[in-house]
């Protein structure tokens, strides 16, 4: 955990890594009490839908930052970053189709793009650690674990599709406090959805995540479930849209913005 | 207070008496504790433009439905109701400029249109009664006060302009209970904004209000400020757009979510 960089970076610093390519890794566990955010970017033509999406499902998609048509600048959450660059791993989706994993954009974009920054559950785990909580995955080294649950989103024109959550294994008292604490983080997807059965949600088998990686569960531990911002991204491919790009799952854009 | 309609009614009912043109008044005191809303329409290709200016500037514009493109139903808030009919005063705007207000839409609506509902701070008002709190405008039988402040929104394209803000009269023990009640309504603007001197914000005289009318202010009173759904009507005369609809001001619509 001491290794640079580690929960003590800035953000810029981070973000300067990325940019010049220096790393490619997922942010958990990066730059503690730094708001971290989801990635989607769509031509302008697909931009009121895609915000309508947003704001009817503001728990998987709580919107931090919209650019300006055309600009790679979040004058919002970080004036002077790039979105092209300063991510470390994007994916770009033709068709509603994944075609492509880069590191990035700047043989992509395009004058009439427009990116939209969602809050991130990344952004409340510090919060978690400080609290004692464990938080497997960071614990283990790992990404989140990310499931497709069988909850609808309400869906926006052709933007539709069902709920992602991220998963952490906790106790019953742990899980309790975890409540207390990230539902003061309505703009990183808040309080979990769920705990306990899998099943309930559509989740046939904890340990195959449809994005990141498993974790250890513990035998006095239930999984707790949060909204996730990858849910976009299944509303991008069920949507079958001519071109979208996304961040990589796990693999956020680190805000200036202090989350507490 | 107790003729027909008045605070026990349904918005259901209410929206029949707009939907018949039998009356035309103002919202304030009716339909105790359902949301009332703020009305904006638009062409198609404004509305990305205009949902990003109130996702920019959520304490004047919570947004609470938006409709599908070319349907005047709002699905989410009042399903089965008409926002070309169920309001009892509109106020068209061409090229930014007021050209006229009506009672129905019917002539006007076209099949690109989108429709935007806003939360507002009639909203809030039952529940200060309910705590003892005097509401001066609905005391003295009179629309909300409502100014144009030299606050200015974060612009979104074209929209841009200064914050409008609705006053109600207090005494400052009363403006603090009206904080500690109002705060619990982000889908109605919430906490005020200021209290106080009105130069500060940009008032030059409180006895002439931009919008609605004026209210008494005893002499143990001070004014206290709202952000207010007007605020977008302001950014619409700023933008020059071509062609927008609106309610008129304080004429909302009712929708049949219960504030709290």
């Amino acid at each position: 955990m001491n290794s640079f960089p580690n929960q003590t970076s800035t953000p810029q610093e981070v973000r300067e890594l990325f940019r010049t390519g220096e790393i490619v890794r997922p942010t958990t566990g990066l730059c503690d009490n730094y708001l971290q955010a989801n990635l989607v970017i769509l031509p302008e033509k697909l931009a009121f839908n895609f915000l309508l999406f947003c704001q009817r499902n503001p728990k998987p998609c709580p919107v931090l930052d919209v650019t300006d048509v055309g600009s790679s600048e979040p004058k919002i959450v970080a004036p002077g970053a790039d979105l092209r660059t300063d991510l470390p791993l994007y994916r770009i989706f033709k068709n509603g189709e994944l075609v492509e994993e880069v590191t990035d954009l700047l043989n992509y974009w395009q004058d009439d793009f427009v990116a939209f920054l969602l809050g991130c559950s990344f952004s409340f785990e510090a919060p978690m650690i400080a609290a004692n909580l464990p938080v497997r995955h960071i614990e283990e080294g790992r990404n989140v674990p990310m499931y497709i649950t069988n909850i609808p989103c309400e869906p926006a024109e052709n933007f539709a599709g069902n709920l992602v959550v991220s998963m952490r294994p906790l106790t019953p008292i742990q899980a309790i406090q975890a409540v207390e604490i990230t539902s003061k983080f309505s703009n990183a997807h808040g309080a979990p959805i769920h705990f306990g059965s899998p099943e309930t949600i559509g989740i046939s088998d904890i340990n195959q995540p449809d994005f990141g990686d498993t974790v250890s569960i513990n035998d006095d531990e239930v999984p707790v479930f949060w909204a996730c911002g990858v849910t976009p991204q299944v509303a991008i491919r069920n949507s079958g849209v001519e071109f979208a790009i996304t961040h990589s799952p796990g693999h956020m854009f680190i805000t200036d913005i202090k989350a507490n």
